[in-house]
């Protein structure tokens, strides 16, 4: 289950900064754009000042010439800070989330312009928004990830993890895939099509929903598996329990060798007769939102909910 | 949360009565077939044989003259009977799972010849398969219903029950409503549609499925909601937890008075500025299932999965 | 077929009003808004003043009193004038339309404030755009009108017209209708659904679009069948001739009386066993546009278009 | 426009071959099949016997070894021959009909035993139906067909053509494309997508089915274009007059090279900025049918229509 906790600052008796809720901040950067170096550089600027220990990621740390801080790998940050701060698009916070959900380590969005679903503090309000969470206002939410793992002859040939979802595809598009799904070992259809979407209730609102996934509220413990141009014109988005082992059986017969997805980089590409085996990872991202984060309103924003055909 | 559980006859020590789990059946059927009523005759002679109590739903009785047992109203056959079997369509399930839901009385469905959701004994199995229920063999699926209330100026003006859905309508096809959502307090969208249905698990393969919502697997403790005919042509299904609370607000400005429908039976009719309020019954539903049903079989004969577009 | 005409002014040798396209000028306004109050009352101001012979629908005048001019009926209308300016939403248009077909009318729509597909002339622009088509700048697109024809045992008992769509429902909703659909003779399908929506080019943007049914540019000749909430799943908007008669012929075991609407409003309520015959009229609604009035203009700002679900 | 035209037996007067509308009849055949082999040997035979000149396409001649007759290329045929027998799926007759539009030869499909769309003679009855052909009982029906040419600063650099489609999509799915789209000369959209499908009539029963698309008569002459998963989620699939000139522009910021698939099969890869122009061909399949073929018949059977959801 994902849990929505508001904190509140500890009572503030005195203010020595070991009563601080976080010490020690990543920061990870998009790179390739001059918006995110700025806020970037705000950011270090605001968390120096302010006494925090920064530690920047190295591949960020190349947009950020001369800016003194330590530097480290994504995976040394989650082992050493307590919150690490994430400037882009969602994009960018899949790839954080990803590699930071061994640790455990809170992750907080920046986005670069547009309001995204997972990035919702705007550049505009940063110091103000992010200074708040670093009093401890904040709302913490966990998000599960699927793990995806290719078997062939029951041997482990390659693995993924998405946050928001696994896709199985023909790599080489127009040309159709044959498989047979089994949710927890009972056998639910065997499909001709585009493939398959397995979405986690962060990734409903993604490339789901473009293909016709029902929105899920991101506290669920739920999976939707979407079908892509199926074949069978009766099939349906399936709504499941995020606990179920699902279970892909790509056809012998198969004259494409389908590849697996996660959050939207192909991790595997299967053969005939391989079976992929799709799970909730133990681990779950922490979401850090300002208190007050609503996700109608980020839904209502984001589709356009306010446009009507009539008048 | 919805449980399955599979139950097996106790041990088989002594064959004395008392010890089958059940005693008194109850016998609802749906009116109007010939089919239902040899069913009926058939379930009587047999459960008369084997010297359990049988009653007759009062309104059954009607078409079965000179059937020799007692007769009793829906309501008192909650409270007397262990076992209610009902013969017909899965819409004669839903009206008798209403009715006993408050009692937690076990129901089990026979189908009047086409396979059912909710009615998976056929009629050609109906002594053997009867037989093996009434022998302990059977697993006990609970269901959720929702629970509907329309508040006029703050008071209760009426209210239903539903197990598949709740529709808010116009009544009077072809006429937009105007409508706010609320989930848990929080405003969803403010819409202009045909209507909006609020269905349960159980109801996801019933009339949401035609409206383009998922499918959800029965033990999800879920609701979805689909707009009917949106205006806004981003809306989309939602899928949240069972335990929210859902306020439909129609709008004040509305030309017509909207019509609340219980699993295809209207129940109120509601008025500018009224609100609906809807949540899940604290009650359930115990639905018997012979031992090996399977929801996903009964998915891909119903809605036909083996037929493909191309060859 | 319909077809866009794009009109030049006449030579300007000499500027005698004889040579003006239109010489009488009807005003329809929708009624019960203040803001189409003033844009009519700026339209006898800027015509009268112009020289030109205003007649003002009876209904319409009703809220605009002391006018100084003719008054007529809608079908009067028609007959005198060359020109009728309908001030309002689609909606209005709609009306005009079905009245005005017969007699051959030019009709040139003013929307009330936000743009519609019908009515593309703002109200800021009112004297400036209004001038241009008087001046004879203008293009001329013709739009084809279904005519629905009700027959009980072969006899007529009701009728209508629409421009945007015929639709058969059940009137009082939650009820599924029984229909067979014939297409020229030939049968296509017996259906259980909410009903059928039966929608020109025109209305392939109205309430078809909400219900599924794919965009079809104004001047094709063709018209759409959209089943709402069909029982079976695998059931498609069809794209057929606009000359074809589509025969829908209502179950003789319907437990309800279907509705007929045209353009949103009941005309007849059918019977079972009814027979429900469309054809497209022989008259063709003359719709006025400002020169460089573009279909997918109008299509991109009603729809939302630049609104996109990632970043 | 497609024209369906019933053909009858020229007056029975006399019966010397010269009469029989068809002299030289090609064969074309699936490879893989058996079954298909069977057909062809049956053919052969059932034409040799009459009197026919047999024609065997050089590729399917192999899988006929010391059948007797003149082989020759696919082109060959389409000028030395009067009607050319396709048999397999609706997959070969698309190959055979782009090949033979050129020449206008007439083609008759029999299909390998599922019944086809383009294919409606079954191996059961092949000699009945075929003999009823050859004695000039059938209907012929032309189709239009797709041309694709892709222009990189102004000059061709890759074409194609399509029976039911033209498909603009990513080459290595899971990453979205950005074009533009342009009916006429007139901007309908920028869009990001997994890619846009352009189908025919013919093709509006295939992939564009799957993909939401609507299924259009295949007498008319439109052409719907059915955008794939698009961002854009109020994106509908659109039906515009066959003899519109399509234009993609592939966003000049892709990161990937898009892929232009005619019929299921690549053609050309795009760059970005190239612009892929879609147009319909002069040429028209000409298609023979049994007499009494039925498009609404076929579609019931293929798409499942006697299935419904509800009892």
């Amino acid at each position: 289950m994902s849990r929505s906790v508001a904190h509140s600052p500890p009572a503030a008796s005195s203010s020595r900064p070991a009563q601080r809720p976080f010490a020690t901040i990543g920061l990870i950067g998009r790179l390739g754009s001059d918006k995110v170096v700025d806020s970037l550089e705000r950011l270090v600027r605001y968390l120096v000042r302010d006494g925090y220990e920064v530690i920047i990621e190295d591949r960020t740390a190349t947009v950020l010439p001369g800016h003194g801080q330590v530097e480290a790998s994504r995976r040394m940050l989650g082992q050493r800070c307590d919150l690490v701060i994430v400037v882009g698009g969602d994009g960018s916070l899949l790839g954080a989330a990803r590699a930071l959900c061994h640790s455990g380590t809170l992750i907080l969005g920046v986005n670069r312009g547009r309001l995204g679903f997972l990035t919702d503090i705007s550049p505009d309000e940063l110091e103000t928004r992010v200074g708040e969470v670093l009093a401890g206002e904040y709302e913490l939410e966990e998000r599960f990830l699927l793990d995806a793992e290719l078997y062939r002859n029951g041997v482990s040939v390659g693995n993924g993890d998405a946050l928001n979802e696994v896709v199985v595809h023909p790599g080489k598009a127009v040309r159709m895939i044959e498989f047979e799904l089994f949710i927890d070992g009972q056998f639910v259809y065997s499909q001709r099509s585009d493939g398959l979407i397995i979405a986690t209730p962060t990734g409903s609102t993604a490339y789901a929903l473009s293909g016709g996934g029902p929105i899920m509220d991101p506290k669920l413990d739920v999976i939707t598996l979407v079908p892509m141009f199926p074949h069978t014109l009766s099939s349906r988005p399936i709504v499941i329990d995020a606990a179920s082992e699902i279970r892909v059986h790509i056809g012998e017969t198969n004259q494409t060798y389908p590849h697996v997805s996660c959050d939207g980089q192909t991790r595997v590409v299967a053969k005939p007769d391989d079976v992929l085996v799709i799970r909730r990872k133990p681990q779950r991202v922490q979401l850090v939102h300002p208190v007050g984060h609503n996700f109608y309103e980020v839904l209502r924003s984001k589709l356009g909910w306010s446009s009507r055909l009539g008048d």
